[in-house]
């Protein structure tokens, strides 16, 4: 690894590919180019990219060629075709879509929990689900404090974990509901303005969605815990950015709600919000880099219970800040 | 009691009080007059209450007289007042606030579910709060089934639990983000529009809601079962209209999927939603009578346990139908 890297992001003219773009400017990642790489619609776009201007090129067979770090932030058919391309030409691969993540073989990351599954062998990374970035080191910190039984998640998920243009359709229902117009419905399978819809991403065999086992079975991984007790629920609400998750987390000794706080306020890209009558909000958490854990209390129900609101940027520690925080780590440790 | 009694509505002109006087006409309740009583602000306004029309008096302590039945729909502090000023002067209460429901001689009332505590004895009736009222007669299937042994509730409640001034602050909000002007919050404790708020009434000293502590002593109560380990998260979403809760509940023994699905199915008040992709929606639930359940789902992080997904119209079912079908049931029984 070189340490000023040549690195691409694939996808670069999307939601989580442009916030990449600025990301790596803000984490002051050090490169000697970055290459923006996206479909024939966008070619020719052109973004600032630190003091430099960075013209959008096609992805094709040829684009990872003397590529050190490519960024990946595609769908999982682009990915699937593309990443082996990009560590067949010698390109370390960090991917977003959930194509390679359940792969033995493949280091899944959040790097404040899993970072030592990484080494200078590794040629792919998997970027996790926002969903789940922002419950897994919460549940580490629970983990190590008292030995995690059993997480119970409900989701409260932004629009913007569906793209740009979902984002655009919480727009357009809003004013058609405020105008008594027709709503238009494409991104989503129902009407999200003014709606929670109880389904993100395709309902699977046994009644479970897809966004709800990348919920159980990344953190899984992640956590190092295979046979780890959880479940989930993932409902979208009519929120334009920040996903929330109430939790419910059993385990197996005593840990007092004041003892996790104290932990989680220590712990790195983890803010813990003690005060009962203040706690994160989604309106607060856009453009922001932590994840923030309030509403922290006893749950009586079980012997060893606590219940608690974790809320972040999914944009950022959910998709693009994470993917940019593990270029950045390879380049500190292998360059 | 008289087969066409004198109702009183109290607080007649508020999103519950007027919803109250909707359900009489719709509910075909037997009737020789309603009276409206609100403050002085509304006296005068005239409602169609089916053939008759009405005109709001004010509320004071000779309202009661010849009034059969009044259901309350105030403040905790008015029901405080008046409610013991209607039972003394001869008419049967049914008081939707908090301010009797947790009394020990005061039956807690869903009909579906502990019609059985009310007696000819009985003067006065509480009716639950709106996010217990959807969850126990869910609650109640499962426990006859199967056993309940432990309950996770997260709520996605909508702002017209808060009242009319409530639902005005969510459409001024939502104009204003979309004109770009600054955000009037006077209802809620923060901006609700494209938010959600994780506290919905005060916060209690252990770090609860008061409406948490709602829903685990009410349903524990209704449910005839003061040792129910059930713990809530209650979090207010912008959407207009309707409750949704996503409701974790393990059982003692075995419930598939099926049987539980079945069982709604054939319950009063309850529509099931069978098929893994419908699912109750808020959008869809306003004006509607039932609890509707859906995304039923085998919870595989405990030996028995499901995963669903709770919606009603938490003005209707979740207060003012509630209450008119305790009237009605009154009427039939009783008169």
């Amino acid at each position: 690894m070189k340490n000023k890297p040549v690195i691409a992001v694939v996808g670069a003219t999307g939601l989580v590919g442009s916030e990449m773009i600025a990301v790596i400017e803000q984490l002051k990642v050090p490169f000697s180019e970055v290459r923006l790489l996206a479909s024939q619609d966008s070619v020719g776009e052109v973004y600032k990219v630190g003091d430099q201007e960075s013209v959008v090129e096609v992805l094709d067979e040829n684009s990872f060629k003397e590529v050190d770090i490519a960024l990946f932030a595609t769908s999982a058919e682009l990915a699937k075709k593309f990443v082996p391309i990009a560590v067949e030409q010698g390109a370390f691969a960090i991917d977003n879509s959930r194509q390679f993540r359940m792969d033995k073989d493949v280091p899944l990351v959040v790097p404040e929990v899993n970072w030592h599954l990484v080494s200078d062998k590794t040629r792919l990374i998997a970027n996790p689900n926002c969903s789940t970035i922002q419950l897994v080191p919460v549940l580490k910190a629970a983990h190590e404090l008292a030995g995690l039984k059993r997480v119970v998640v409900s989701t409260y998920q932004a629009v913007s974990g569906a793209g740009k243009a979902a984002l655009d359709e919480l727009w357009a229902q809003t004013v058609a509901v405020c105008n008594q117009k027709d709503i238009p419905i494409e991104e989503f399978q129902h009407q999200i303005a003014f709606n929670c819809i109880p389904q993100i991403d395709v309902i699977l065999e046994d009644g479970y969605t897809r966004e709800e086992y990348k919920i159980i079975n990344e953190s899984r991984k992640i956590l190092g815990l295979p046979e780890l007790r959880i479940t989930a629920t993932a409902v979208r609400v009519p929120v334009f950015h920040g996903h929330a998750e109430s939790v419910n987390i059993e385990t197996e000794r005593e840990l007092s709600p004041e003892a996790f706080l104290r932990e989680l306020g220590q712990r790195e890209g983890i803010e813990a919000y003690p005060a009962a009558d203040e706690y994160p909000m989604q309106i607060n958490t856009a453009s922001t880099d932590t994840i923030q854990v309030g509403r922290v209390r006893r749950d009586e129900s079980v012997a060893h219970g606590l219940n608690c609101w974790i809320v972040a940027d999914n944009v950022r520690k959910g998709a693009a800040l994470n993917a940019v925080q593990i270029a950045k780590r390879l380049i500190e440790k292998f360059a």
